[in-house]
């Protein structure tokens, strides 16, 4: 098992990957997010795409994107097609890609649809307590896109869906937990202004995407992508204790973030 | 009649009520402002959630939503049919609802599903001049999303508007009218910046479905959301003279509004 | 031939011309850059308006639009045909249209759609290096929506696409061009930051389509459209060098830019 010097280390390495291979991220996100999640991907120093139509998709993944991100925000029946086309050629090109279930579990289409993609072999899945758990088969409340329930609550029904779908499985909340089902790797960064932006929680799932387009492995992807959005949320903060310039502010931390702030704020913890 | 200073405080009491209920504000409404929308709505304390799927506008409507914006700017047909279902539900549920007929007059699409939304029951009608002349009948020019009359003009549209459809309507200009076809009041809070950032008149529209989520009646929380989004207008103003900051800064003002400068500033008149 | 010193005095022409007459542009553009596009018009002056469907984009260009934008960033079948019902009915009214073919040659809806749109009379063409040489019909490689190629390299292209078109055409880059295929106009005026913000070249196609509602000439249009940008871009970046505040200070420095300033600034070298 790592040392929390060492994913500290690989955290940095990460984010140093995303800046010298600028991985293009094809997005397939909801509507409401896709201006917040593109510059988020452009702060972190990857290159965002996103598009609608089903050729198109596979054109952009065989033309050399380095992952997927299929977020179910805002889905349609005509995206829920699309997702379900570039995911199938993400797979055939050996591409990774990423499920953000987004109010899985309250929501019937979307829940149609996770069911399936989760089959597909996602590198990663993000969400909150509530997704999560809806996800791996567990009762859940959901109010809208929030949580009800806490990470931890969580953590069981995480181990259990990264062993049935072999993705690494990222809780967010207070406190993030990533875990491949062996190995839960607890992180601590982040602030509470995060949930007060609308996109923040979206921008983690491109996020984590950009990560699985270099990392070492999809569980250090998880952590990288917990730390450095939740350092970046840390220093905005800093700066800017209102929602409004803590969204500017979130982007322009993750920009300039150093290895040495990395090191710094880091709170990693192997469990 | 309420007092101009009972009105105040009901105002500061609404805000109060949002921010301790924070009620899930559903939110049909155009791409452009959807990020806008959401995060002033966050800014206030209530949740947004936005889908397009009438099935699951269904579900989130019976998971516990306290109110509902239908906002016709960029519509299609098939949103428009999820509007329609949406706006059904609600009323069954008994969860009030705003519509903003956003350039409706001027375009046949959105024209025809206000006029049928408008008999639906709405709880808060909210537009500019331009709009609520077209909607109750008169005859009027717009440019674009832009009214070329003046609040005034259309007050006795409003009047008439409210009086056939029961809702209370809330013309935004320079000067505020909400009546609920007895009553007027004007409120003149708000700067002419907000009409240089895009979606600040439709984030009007869904901070009226947040009040008419808590508020005392439809006529209040029209009141309630002209005075708060016009005071927050007035603070990013005074913070940040130019359109790009003075977004940022009318999020960071309506989060951070206290019910002092609420009573400082707002200018409530009953005619 | 036109002096530097006449091209500058038009740029400043044109954004007087832009902040008095505030023309509509319809906007029919990609849903990740809708927001920023909307927000770009209004710090410009120009009176932003979007829609999906084909009969109300009549009306609207009826209604009195002074130019059209048509951006294929994330076109679906369904809105191509919007574009193609609009296109006419511009030409038809005798009002410009721009077309921005974000990703052409890359990808097949929309390289179909651009391959059509192209013979319809556009005014203006803009788009980096690998989009111009694509729809030229020369062939290039794209990374998702960044050029590999430098705007230089495109300046063959440029010229022979105009040409063929009757349009002007702009190419951004480092250095951006503009030509109606005779006349060749280098400028240097922007930053490095904006490709690290989503909608930057985006919202160029929207201000060329403002530009080209006021312009004397598309030629002029393009230039006047790369100099102020360009010129925004660089104040904004001397306030702001990260991505998040550089985007809000963008808009700030376009909406206060004045004459003087773009005569200080301006870089414009006719070839």
């Amino acid at each position: 098992m790592p040392s929390s010097t060492d994913l500290v280390h690989a955290v940095s390495a990460d984010l140093e990957k995303i800046r010298e291979a600028a991985p293009l991220v094809l997005s397939l996100t909801n509507s409401v997010v896709q201006p917040l999640t593109a510059n988020l991907l452009l702060a972190a120093g990857a290159v965002p795409a996103m598009l609608n139509d089903a050729e198109e998709a596979v054109e952009m993944l065989r033309g050399g994107a380095g992952a997927l991100l299929v977020n179910l925000g805002t889905v349609t029946r005509e995206q829920g097609a699309v997702m379900q086309t570039a995911v199938q050629e993400a797979n055939r090109l050996g591409i990774p890609w990423v499920l953000d279930p987004v109010a899985v579990g309250a929501l019937s289409l979307r829940t149609r649809l996770a069911e399936q993609l989760k089959e597909r072999r996602p590198r990663i899945i993000r969400g909150n307590a509530s997704e999560i758990m809806a996800l791996a088969g567990y009762s859940s409340v959901t109010k809208g896109p929030e949580s009800t329930s806490s990470s931890a609550d969580a953590l069981q029904a995480a181990r259990e869906l990264a062993l049935h779908t072999g993705a690494a499985v990222l809780v967010t909340g207070r406190t993030d937990y990533s875990t491949d089902g062996r190995q839960v790797i607890a992180t601590e960064n982040g602030h509470a202004m995060m949930s007060r932006v609308t996109g923040v929680g979206c921008s983690m799932g491109a996020l984590a995407a950009a990560c699985a387009a270099v990392s070492s492995s999809p569980l250090q992807a998880a952590v990288s992508t917990a730390v450095l959005m939740g350092i970046a949320g840390e220093m905005a903060f800093e700066q800017s204790p209102a929602p409004g310039s803590f969204a500017v502010s979130l982007l322009d931390s993750l920009y300039s973030l150093s290895p040495e702030e990395v090191a710094r704020r880091a709170r990693i913890l192997p469990l």
